[in-house]
């Protein structure tokens, strides 16, 4: 059974790198991958910071929120 | 030709969940994963900082760095 992974981010050029560079690099044999844009779909947020996640960009990977670099914080989503 | 994905850490415990959970996501199929202990080798803190890396863990993917969570700085480890 595929494991989840999650990243969320905001589209920021910060965003932007990890990814094409982070995200993309993940396998997707075992891992279903999704990419959630928060900016865009602020319904979302709510599930984002349940999951520990305070910053985009940011993988969250089985439930562990992992914060890449720093875009932005959840709070200027919202 | 597979592209280089190396993972700088120090043995916290942040660096762990993220080699756990992170770095061993990645797909070997694309991409050879090296885990550096920067603790243990401190040969290739240089290395590291040269890649852009200012903390651990950090996964560095074809040159680029990718800070994650926060474990310790890069000086801390010096």
């Amino acid at each position: 059974m595929s494991k989840t992974a999650t990243f969320y981010h905001a589209g920021c050029s910060v965003c932007i790198a990890a990814e094409n560079n982070l995200a993309t690099a993940i396998d997707t044999s075992r891992y279903n991958v999704e990419s959630v844009h928060l900016g865009n779909d602020q319904s979302r947020i709510a599930e984002a910071e349940s999951a520990g996640v305070k910053s985009v960009p940011a993988l969250v990977i089985d439930g562990e929120a992992f914060h890449i670099n720093f875009g932005a914080s959840l709070s200027d989503l919202k």
